[in-house]
């Protein structure tokens, strides 16, 4: 296991910082300590999850991987939102060749993100609307400061959550209130969401919020990391081979959503309406 | 969207109009101002489920569909009985062919308004036994009434609810409240069933009811109709498919068992012991 | 219904008492009043699951089935351990042959028991890790005394819980708990199994846990054995067939990762390091 010895930590580590230098709308550092990694999504100024940030996080999970990471901590280099979800200025009369790109990122960002087999913990130091709550949501645990919205809005933009999406949201907070969620695109505040169980813990700061992070991510020290990974998959592998199964066909079929002008028209609006003002909150 | 003009609701409310003097099992109204339809149950004196019933809520949920129906509230004329379930009479020494057509007008119904494309919700403003319960749960809320009875007491007549009624049971209370009540055939009492969340609201009066109804439908004024609707049928597509990829098989199973001298046994007895006791309360 | 005439029960009894002279390690009683069996498992020390005692309890539920039971309490007949689960000494170098035998008793007890037919408790009266927790998991009611452990901790000991045994724990703690429970291979106090719903209620002694049983079972003393178990079978038939499908390629799947050296150098050092510690509490 490379990553229980000094040497290669201190590889991996190395790697990490070239590789941060490439592409840096996602900053990682590794605490060489625990072993943990911390990925810190950048992309001026809400870390809206355009093709680049999509493609740099599913590398940068690749790496994880790759390399044994014992655990990582998902948070932005923002201290207003965690991430505004996909850029809705890129589906706003769209390439429909990038719109298909993004949409298949973004499948693989879920795959590798919710089914990696190391623990993760999303510390969601901002907003979380539709796309952010996704990466929350693909994390194990989330710790979420005060005074900021996480939901899956997707029905007040026009258009529904994918179904793994939908899945992960129920295994979250059960069938019956994500129904009310999805059904109303409700965002929550912190401490709604912490009631209904979307995150598990609040903190008072982001570095109190890092902590019960590193907390939760100890709880694993003492299991084999072999066991843990294949104890996940058993319990996240269905849902993850059911999108395996129809990734192409979703993304096809999400890319003749988005380019028909009903959604369009839909999305224009929502634009007009609301986003500046969520996000300026 | 014809709903959304005034001349388009004056049409489809005259339209009902009509269609209720033809049929005058289900009285149906529409609020012209909230868009929002109110479906009432009026066949004497319990709202017995029999093929006309059935039949005709059945046609009442096709064409509030057709007419892009804003939201619909399922209720009671009666004010001691939601519905009784299915007809007991008619399963009792029954023609086989017609409790064919029960069978698969019943499957029809929940079809129709557990994947209704617009909201809804059920006034439980009286009892609500088996297929009342049904009706009650295929809705996406349920304000009830005190002093009732609901739940599905199936077991307790001598045989199973079918599958897609034990999901739709799974997905509103969970997986562990759903088999405690189905293997015992549990009727709970409103303030029992507030606490399990198979009821969502309790309300002192029809009236109130009939408002917290409305606020639950006004909820979703500002959500697309077709973004709201897509993620319902994400959210319940998959049990929908499942039905209607056993339709014509589960009509044949119930059948065979229905007329089979055992239940027909089981239903006799409770017949005499249970049934006038049970909806006289 | 055999059970049902004094005679019967009179015959199942002398058969249950020639059997369980044949086979000590399961003592078996039927109460003649109520028709309950008790199952009390008796293999020193602690119940360890070998393949003898599996094969005793499969046999033991195949005769209940058969016998018409009206509702099985399962227990211990040691006052410290319900089951310490697979006997892992027999897992620790072992014959292959032997470790595919032992897999498929376990699965055949998983399927006979979880989906008997008549109702079942566990009384809980002593620590049940792993193995023993499945057993507790897949009766439908579960009591539990104080001061005990309980948990599926396969993660601890360097493996995953099969896909039937994840399933009984998340359709009966929910998904989330379970992912969380799972994932750290978590055994609980009494009192914490009895907050997320791992078990039902607890009890000071075996006796006031054995008249909770009963008291649980008698619930269903006015509903027709045929509704319950259709019900039952309803409710349960999607896990137990999703097994049964699959029980040849576990069997050798897990017979593979058991003699992988990986496996024994984890198990090797769970034993040096937990096991007798764990036990002897």
């Amino acid at each position: 296991m490379a990553f229980r010895t000094a040497r290669n930590l201190a590889y991996f580590s190395n790697y990490i910082r070239n590789y941060s230098t490439n592409g840096p709308l996602v900053n990682v550092t590794v605490n060489e300590k625990s072993g943990f990694a911390t990925a810190t999504l950048q992309r001026p100024s809400v870390n809206s999850l355009n093709l680049e940030l999509l493609t740099e996080i599913s590398h940068t999970l690749q790496q994880l991987e790759k390399n044994k990471c014992r655990g990582l901590i998902l948070t932005s280099a923002s201290n207003k939102v965690f991430s505004a979800g996909l850029d809705l200025f890129e589906l706003h009369k769209p390439n429909a060749d990038k719109i298909k790109q993004m949409w298949s990122t973004l499948q693989e960002v879920w795959i590798k993100l919710y089914g990696s087999s190391y623990p993760t913990v999303a510390v969601v130091n901002g907003h979380a609307p539709a796309g952010g709550c996704m990466l929350a949501l693909s994390c194990e645990y989330r710790v979420m400061l005060n005074n900021f919205i996480i939901g899956l809005n997707e029905a007040q933009i026009g258009f529904s959550a994918p179904m793994w999406l939908i899945d992960g949201m129920r295994n979250t907070i059960g069938s019956r209130q994500a129904e009310f969620a999805l059904t109303a695109g409700t965002l929550f505040k912190t401490e709604e969401a912490l009631k209904i169980g979307l995150v598990d813990e609040v903190a008072q700061s982001k570095e109190e919020a890092i902590e019960k992070a590193e907390k939760f991510l100890n709880k694993f020290a003492k299991i084999p990391p072999h066991a843990r990974s294949m104890t996940k998959a058993a319990l996240r592998g269905a849902n993850i081979q059911a999108l395996v199964r129809n990734k192409d066909e979703e993304v096809r079929s999400y890319v003749d959503f988005v380019t028909d002008s009903q959604f369009q028209d839909s999305l224009g609006e929502f634009i007009e309406l609301n986003l500046k003002q969520k996000l300026s909150k």
